[in-house]
């Protein structure tokens, strides 16, 4: 026996007390000790008959615990040679895998006040319910529903969707045409996707928006474009220029300025959508939400053969649920369904039968309708504790969604004043972060109220009110 | 009044005896004609003092009515001429919506005999057991977890899932560097975007293998090359000249063929990968069932750092859950896991901790042990009929997985035999459905057992030789 394979000895052991074979123990330990480096690749290991020996276990167990170690390329077995750990090629990187800072593990302290926009209140999510629409959906799910079925989804979602959203947002909905997402980010995917294999190459984009969504359409390989916003929604009158084969917006309530999109607007939209035969995808991320009257219905009632239209339960339920919906012109349901098979072939099933019975009982509408109550209420405390704590400010945008935008002074600088928030352990958002470029624009905060209650939104304010004083100082 | 607004005292009518308020009964009806072309674009309406009288209701309610449908562009209203529907550049192709055969609705006869490879028999799919664990989900999920969250997944079912796969599969997993995915097409899709991101140009897929693999691919900017697999598994020897980046292939069970990447393979593999700094991704779709011997380890187990291991639970629990994970090199993490964040911000999340508590509780491990005795009877049925039905024929494949590969006679012909066995609704693949381009290539079928029983199985095959014959007859 030689020098090299002295440390097996020192390495192995096994144990016939536990439930595991005692082949296995032999694979298991091998294993590590090749991976940890304790033999080296080319490392002579004793031959099966001596193994045997040393542990006192049958050959035929170490015979074939070598195979296994043979098969899985750790040991190195030929006719009439020693057996031997695997090439150096193969094995060298094993021993000592790179060293790397776990990614999102850091844990800052909470924030005291939450002002971020874009989360519902998930406290009040209706778990009880929700439990009680999943016991259904295992109920009654025929197997088949159980392989992958169709990748646009369960067609009792699409069907009882196709109810809701032509009752609520006025959509013009087939269920054949909606196709079940993960919600809205992966729904724009998709769209981008079957756009640009039918030969689109530039989008437009609104400039403020969710900055996400320029880089989910450039996966798709299309070309983003900014085009402006102002108190009366997207600035159709840029698309011309803009070359752009489609537009994503948001005209219900511009995210984030609040403007919404006026009648005249949309008119103009559907008639450069028509002259430029282009797509418009409209993003109804929080329409539900309308605080001082109706809300506009949805823009793809007027023309569903042009607009695209997106909606999830992240705003209205939870973000944690990923389920969401397009309902598509009839001329590209066939390419955006093909883009969800080879995303990841459907959404969870048994999921999408859960909410078809969770929204088919009314459980969303009587959701909502508690929900609307609290967050008017919110906003009706942030804006008032804005006009008392910061009176030279103003709130933009009409009363609906979960958030307001804060025009500030010309002379305030939105970065400073965030660190100053920070500093007081305020988490908010400004302006900039929904530009593609902020410089020489109006300094402005989006702040969330849905996740606070109206004591902790005052206060809130009154410490926010101290952090753009701070700011205004250091500048 | 003229005769342009005529039909309008024909089409509407209000109730004072609904629950729906007046005003929402004149919008909706409004909507609904001018969207069905009753009311022509740029028609007059009545001003809101006729349509009042006509209606017996106050002013106030038609004049908001009118307001509501300007600000969605159905009306245009301006200041002293007469309210109009909108111009006909935005209207005209509401009125007739193209029709389009409905997709995916053609009800096929349902087949006698299902022979599909691909999915598990979902009929033992452990209902109550899953619903506890949604359950328990529901329970103890945080409102923070409710939020968007991690876009890698739930911390609890990365960790679950590293001891997992390291115990089962023998696959170095740190949870930090594990991503909850979709199943398996999303994952390849996120590895694909990222590698490519990372400069990555040409990625090599076994032939035959599963063929939506290369349209992911392409889709994220790779180009697809195919490189040969033969009884010892995927032709190594031919990714030199392939001039590949990264390779996607299934060592443990090659799919379809069956054949198991040898040891020496796996050597030559590592050498490549290292040579060329490339990254092979490790489908592990079906390694859990090995009904021979104990399961060759995965070969991310020797080299973590180049290799990505990619599994889900659409073979062994249902595909309906959309789960499954990648576990990822260190370098390639963060990339990762921000293309998940592009696609679709996350996995959803009640269901990732079920499945993180199904999995400590140890029912993942009950189940396939019970599947697993079952599976292995189906196999052995299967083949034993086709020896007795097809003895010209040979199984080829080692006795793992859900299917086996039926070599025919070089002169069958895979077409015909297809043909044959629907006439007799006799569901089933070949070989040819995984190739990209099967001219010329011996003729194989590809028979999935997993969804019938063991009678069905010997009564099926007893049907598919008869259409083998009549194919041959036919030739």
């Amino acid at each position: 026996m030689d020098e090299t394979s002295q440390p097996i000895e020192l390495l192995l052991s096994v144990s016939r007390a536990g439930s595991r074979t005692l082949g296995t123990q032999i694979e298991d330990q091998l294993r590590r000790a090749i991976r940890e480096g304790a033999l080296r690749p080319d490392a002579r290991v004793p031959s099966t008959r001596d193994l045997a020996g040393q542990l006192g276990v049958s050959r035929r167990v170490v015979v074939d615990a070598y195979a296994q170690l043979a098969a899985e390329g750790y040991l190195s077995l030929r006719q009439g040679a020693r057996p031997r750990v695997s090439g150096a090629t193969g094995l060298a990187s094993v021993a000592s895998p790179p060293a790397m800072p776990p990614a999102g593990t850091a844990t800052a302290p909470r924030a005291r006040f939450d002002f971020r926009p874009s989360v519902p209140d998930v406290s009040t999510f209706p778990r009880a319910a929700w439990l009680r629409s999943l016991r259904t959906a295992l109920a009654t799910v025929t197997d088949a529903d159980l392989g992958y079925g169709d990748p646009r989804g369960v067609e009792a979602l699409r069907s009882a969707l196709a109810d809701y959203l032509g009752r609520v947002r006025g959509v013009v909905a087939d269920p054949e045409h909606i196709i079940i997402t993960n919600g809205y980010t992966q729904g724009l995917g998709l769209v981008c996707h079957a756009l640009a294999r039918a030969g689109a190459k530039r989008i437009a984009l609104e400039d403020p928006s969710n900055p996400d969504d320029g880089l989910v359409a450039a996966r798709a390989g299309l070309d983003p474009v900014p085009i402006g916003v102002d108190e009366a929604g997207t600035r159709v009158d840029e698309l011309e220029q803009a070359d752009a084969d489609a537009v994503v917006l948001t005209p219900a309530h511009q995210h984030p300025t609040g403007a919404v999109l006026t009648g005249e607007r949309r008119t103009a939209l559907l008639a450069w959508l028509r002259d430029r035969d282009a797509i418009a995808i409209e993003d109804d991320y929080d329409a539900e939400y309308r605080y001082d009257r109706a809300a506009v219905g949805a823009l793809q009632g007027l023309d569903p053969d042009r607009v695209v239209y997106a909606g999830s339960v992240s705003k209205t339920l939870a973000p944690a649920l990923r389920i969401g919906w397009l309902v598509v012109p009839p001329a590209l349901a066939q390419a955006v369904s093909h883009e969800k098979l080879l995303a990841d072939r459907g959404t969870a099933r048994i999921e999408q039968h859960a909410f078809a019975d969770f929204l088919t009982r009314g459980e969303l509408d009587r959701h909502l309708r508690r929900m609307r109550a609290r967050y008017r209420a919110r906003r009706d405390a942030l804006v008032q504790a804005l006009t008392e704590a910061l009176p030279e400010t103003s709130v933009r945008g009409v009363a609906a969604g979960l958030h307001v935008t804060v025009q500030l002074l010309d002379s305030d600088n939105e970065q400073t004043i965030r660190e100053e928030a920070g500093h007081r352990r305020i988490e908010l958002e400004t302006m900039s972060d929904f530009r593609p470029n902020a410089a020489g624009r109006p300094p402005a905060l989006v702040l969330g109220y849905a996740q606070m209650s109206e004591p902790a939104i005052r206060t809130g304010v009154h410490e926010l009110a101290l952090a753009v004083q701070a700011a205004r100082v250091r500048a």
